[in-house]
């Protein structure tokens, strides 16, 4: 973990230190699209030589059955379905005061306009796996999928090498509602999502983390016409504390992001020197005895320390980053949430460690990395409803808008629409107590 | 204009005739991909050569200067002015109720979540020129962008031959408060806006209409980690229609449709066939004193109508369809607005035209086509915001998370994860009366 101080860094410098790449690698892109065309081509049986050649494993069928589903209680320890059951309980409280409804406007004398929301038919979640059990992630799309009224909830995860699927995960997938699970993993998942084959129905849109594969495959997905949530990259963490944070906290936040992976970016950004100095020693003395110690290790290596003159010049250096989670450990937080303009998800003081919010607090997880909460929010009930807009003008409404209708049509050159407007004047013209045909 | 009995097609049937191609064509990507990595190396140079080969025009400076801004007011009649500023008005009340604040969540006690919105700083506008002269594009892109706070908007529109852009535009621009207008079309302006050149600065998020060398360009640009807000094809419209419906009407709502372009589907499924007959009589006798008569009997050429037994079978085709526009010309068509689940803007009865909404009525026309409207909303102001999560935990809210972070984070296998809790809640015991560090 490397330490600088931001006044002694140039401009350039200091876009350099918040360059990450949120693009994609062409050639990933290129085996992505042979997978794509294998599937579309082979459907099922591609899914299987991939799932051998990629994930090792023979299977004779990838839908996870009814007995499997069922089986799955009773391997999780009480303890750990409660735990799940308490974060699903808090996910869905925060999520669902989400769902609301817009009041019609009325925009002017019998034009009246509003917008309702519908659900997106069929999605599709992706869920990694291999080392990683992550049944809070089913958790974090499976809610607000559940919330939002979709259809259809198909959820993917890798097959392990028994061929089986985490009994925690199909736990969280029960929580959530989901029964249509597939042992599919890696770009051959997105692309059985996207394309369809025999066994797996195509989805309106795709959603959830993964390695650089999965997320190439989304890219492709969109070519298709199938949305997205967001091209999710490594996940990082960027702590703004002053003098008043404490180091082992804040060391430990730090090192929390990055046993994630040896691509994960955790940041400080203080005004305190002595803490910055501190910190910087306690992560190394933190994950010693680290089960991801190796992970920890380089993650830390390619993060790093900025001193800051002050929180102002703190909270400027993580707007230009603006990190997936921003953790604000300063005197009275509250008073710098109106400096906050760019990042997936804040945490104020000290007792909100990031933790709280990657499982049970309420909060969405999947969160926009690599720079993207500049454009993108995290996940929410938003993410699987569409927002249609309605309007119903009465024939008085129309007449108001119309000489203005008739204009823009002219100026844009377009006289169908212009006469499309005309042909209703004129009817009232002729019959001035019309109310509709 | 073909018509057929929906009774009498086949499943397979009614899925080609829904079938829409939202992808996109590989050798348009491999196009723009070198427009782009030419836009990169070479910047300016680059725009002015394209704008050069693609438009036919030589241009020293690409920014609308300050003068022609200013000289743009005096060149378009007042009546035209009167016209844009009354569609502003609506179109910017219609999207100002659209900015809610959302009340904080006591997910449990001690247990604070909520959202704020935050504009996104820079994003560019597309606007289509040559032949089209699209001031209310400007308006639809630009007011909701203005609403949502966006910092920097820069609005990218081909020049005509004469270097210059059509006087409305700037108009329209001025009473959006835009400023940061370029003379610069096709993939090299979005390239231009999602990699930045010497004049023109790269933006967070690209949004507008354009041709199928625009939509594979913004395709490019979310590879570079540029938001879009979809790929847009061909514009579209379904009119469900009853024996209420009169034929000359909806005739015109049809050619209002087909004018706009060669590709353009203008589509009835009404329960009369003597409704549909008419229409397919009457749109031929419409479009023949048409300006844009040539485009429209192209698109109505492959556009259809269909006679449904029933309002519900014909409600069902128009979700399969999933069109960018849906005119209920029924009776109470308020009845059916719960039964509609994928369109991008609905219009109900007989007085509220689409036109209304694509210049005037306040609601937004930037909407998804292709079938898109199975998965994504309209332009908005919510497509200018992000929406940041945040949370404020209490000492007493963190212990009562704490067992269920703790044996998630086991779960999952992250340590690191649980400490950053233990840390925590190990401090709680030894002082009990701490609050905050």
């Amino acid at each position: 973990m490397k330490s600088y101080r931001l006044c002694d860094l140039s401009e350039a410098r200091i876009a350099d230190l918040c360059q990450r790449n949120p693009g994609s690698d062409p050639s990933l892109m290129r085996t992505c699209q042979e997978i794509f065309q294998r599937v579309e081509s082979q459907g099922d049986e591609a899914i299987r030589e991939y799932t051998q050649r990629f994930d090792g494993v023979d299977l004779s069928q990838f839908r996870v059955s009814a007995q499997e589903l069922s089986d799955a209680t009773a391997k999780v320890p009480v303890r750990s379905r409660e735990a799940l059951e308490h974060a699903a309980r808090n996910i869905r409280k925060f999520h669902a005061a989400q769902q609301v409804d817009e009041k019609p406007v009325q925009v002017e004398s019998g034009v009246c306009c509003w917008r309702e929301n519908r659900a997106i038919d069929s999605v599709g979640l992706y869920i990694p796996g291999g080392n990683a059990v992550l049944p809070s992630t089913v958790l974090m799309l499976g809610i607000p999928a559940q919330l939002a009224g979709c259809r259809r909830v198909a959820l993917c995860v890798p097959p392990r090498q028994d061929c089986s699927v985490a009994a925690e995960v199909l736990v969280a997938a029960r929580i959530a509602g989901i029964e249509e699970i597939f042992k599919i993993g890696g770009a051959q998942a997105i692309a059985a999502l996207a394309i369809g084959t025999e066994t797996v129905a195509s989805v309106d849109k795709i959603l959830g983390p993964g390695n650089r594969w999965v997320q190439a495959a989304k890219l492709l997905a969109i070519l298709r016409g199938v949305a997205i949530d967001m091209v999710a990259g490594p996940t990082e963490v960027l702590v703004v504390a002053d003098d008043s944070a404490r180091s082992e906290w804040v060391a430990c936040d730090l090192v929390s992001q990055a046993e994630h992976g040896v691509d994960s970016r955790a940041i400080l950004v203080t005004t305190s020197e002595r803490l910055l100095e501190q910190v910087a020693r306690l992560v190394w003395q933190l994950i010693e005895d680290l089960p991801l110690r190796d992970l920890a290790e380089r993650s830390l290596k390619e993060s790093f320390g900025l001193l800051a003159d002050s929180l102002d010049g703190a909270l400027a250096f993580a707007n230009q980053y603006a990190p997936e989670h921003l953790i604000l450990q300063v005197k009275k937080p509250e008073q710098w949430t109106d400096r906050v303009r760019h990042a997936g998800s804040v945490f104020l003081g000290s007792w909100s460690p990031e933790v709280a919010g990657d499982y049970a607090s309420g909060t969405n997880h999947t969160l926009p990395t690599s720079g993207l909460a500049k454009a993108y929010s995290g996940v929410s009930v938003d993410t699987f409803v569409k927002r249609i807009t309605f309007q119903e003008i009465t024939p008085q409404g129309l007449q108001g808008l119309a000489p203005t209708l008739e204009t823009l049509a002219e100026m844009e050159g377009l006289e169908g629409h212009r006469r499309a407007v005309q042909i209703r004047r004129d009817s009232q013209l002729q019959r001035p107590t019309a109310k509709g045909s």
